[in-house]
């Protein structure tokens, strides 16, 4: 890795940034603006809305009825005083001037900002996502080429395994409850329960560690992590028995493959059939006559 | 969507950090402080680290050896001296103590901090990510599961189309081609830019764009977006015809599919053969005797 240190360059730093109870403003209410509103809320944030009404899109304004979590002012930005207790702000109005006083009041105040279309003006940029409840995945090009870091994103969704967010979801609950029975940081328990943990993961398809209940978890901490084992999802949930189906089972174009080797496989048992049929009819005319 | 609001939390605001000539303080040298160095190299950032040299990992010494992108203290941490014209601060030690005072002073001087393995002392968590060139993708199950995030990069390295990060490059070198030829921020002009592009990562696959050159730039330019079409690899690039396979051509499932259907044709053409040619025997035999 360090051979090649050349090579390290020309990217982004990849972030999960943390903004629960954080104050985010965000100037302007149009169509690029809902986007930011509902990545932000979904970061669990408070909302300020600074936008005039005449300039809202239907979807920040439906944003603004359906939670008490964006403070809304009809009016445009007013200048340092709306940066008071700010953790970060997003800008997405047409406004090149007012966008760039914008920045440099945060820099000066050493808040984090993005101005959208103006890039040196972000002290951070955003990407295409994908979300399924705890798990999120971004997709940068690092400003190269937003259409295809789409085409790359919707591509990542078909292949997310069914139900990835379920399943991570449980494992969470599964890693605390885990965590609560053999409590303590780092040492050995911390290794063990790590290593514990990866086993579960590797050995569960997704679909199954979807499937985990209450029940089901205590069973598998009893049966499994008491014992140093992994059990089976059939051993901790006998009635899922029959409609769970097993890590190979689960790989659907396996399954698929001997039905589709069959037709081939079929044609070419009646053209063999046809072929020597052929032979011996010649073969038994030429020694008959 | 908005409708829905209330499913929108419970997670983290996905960014792509900007630290082109930013400085960023280290302090650490072990395993996880490598892995933290090559991510923001990545990002062009200039590196302070902070660790006694007894405690580098060899990959963080073939790091400091290899670049002068960092400049190394060999010592411990000595207090806010050492956030002088710091941008962002990354601690990867043991000591939990210093760890969680780091994290205060950075607070108090409102720099970014992320302490590994302390997440109430986290601005920002990293996740589990992919590289290629320009393209950077991120993982992030908010904590719920490292390794579930793991096995889930895992699988979008692998469905990845081929030679993205070369593609996703010479898409950019198009776009900024593209603006010189037809200059001007938004309007009429930057619509019609931003469609033709969008046309064009439509058309074309991956495989194909990462096969662009500065001739076949030119003349994808030329006949494309003067004309207000897109070309064809094979117009931009007759020496690639042959070579150069069709959208439809360059998935490879579907061009391996005779070869793989050749087999069990051949298996039941024998077994049909043998078959017949066994009945034949005993048809031949029976009416012999």
């Amino acid at each position: 890795m360090a051979s090649n240190i050349s090579a390290l360059s020309g990217g982004s730093l990849l972030l999960a940034w943390q903004l629960k109870d954080k104050h985010v403003l965000i100037v302007g209410g149009g169509d690029v603006a809902s986007g930011r509103i509902e990545s932000v809320l979904v970061a669990d944030a408070k909302i300020t809305l600074i936008s005039p009404r005449a300039g809202l899109h239907s979807l920040t304004k439906r944003f603004i009825e359906a939670t008490d979590r964006i403070t809304y002012h009809d009016r445009v930005f007013n200048g340092a005083e709306d940066l008071g207790g700010i953790d970060m702000v997003l800008t997405a109005i047409d406004d090149v001037e007012k966008s760039r006083e914008i920045c440099a009041l945060c820099r000066s105040l050493k808040i984090p900002v993005n101005v959208a279309d103006i890039p040196s003006s972000c002290d951070f940029y955003f990407g295409s996502q994908v979300r399924d409840g705890p798990l999120q995945i971004m997709v940068s090009t690092n400003g190269q080429s937003p259409k295809l870091a789409n085409i790359i994103r919707r591509k990542i969704e078909e292949s997310l395994p069914e139900h990835a967010g379920e399943g991570i979801e449980k494992v969470g609950i599964l890693r605390s409850k885990l965590k609560e029975r053999a409590p303590g940081v780092g040492g050995e328990v911390g290794k063990r329960r790590m290593r514990w943990m990866i086993d579960v993961c590797n050995s569960w398809e997704m679909e199954e560690l979807a499937l985990l209940d209450d029940e089901m978890i205590a069973k598998l901490l009893d049966d499994g992590w008491e014992k140093n084992r992994v059990p089976k999802l059939t051993e901790v949930a006998p009635h899922a028995r029959g409609t769970a189906a097993s890590k190979s089972d689960l790989q659907g174009q396996e399954s698929l493959l001997p039905f589709a080797m069959s037709i081939p496989l079929m044609c070419g048992f009646i053209t063999g059939l046809v072929f020597t049929a052929g032979l011996v009819t010649r073969f038994v005319g030429n020694t008959r006559h």
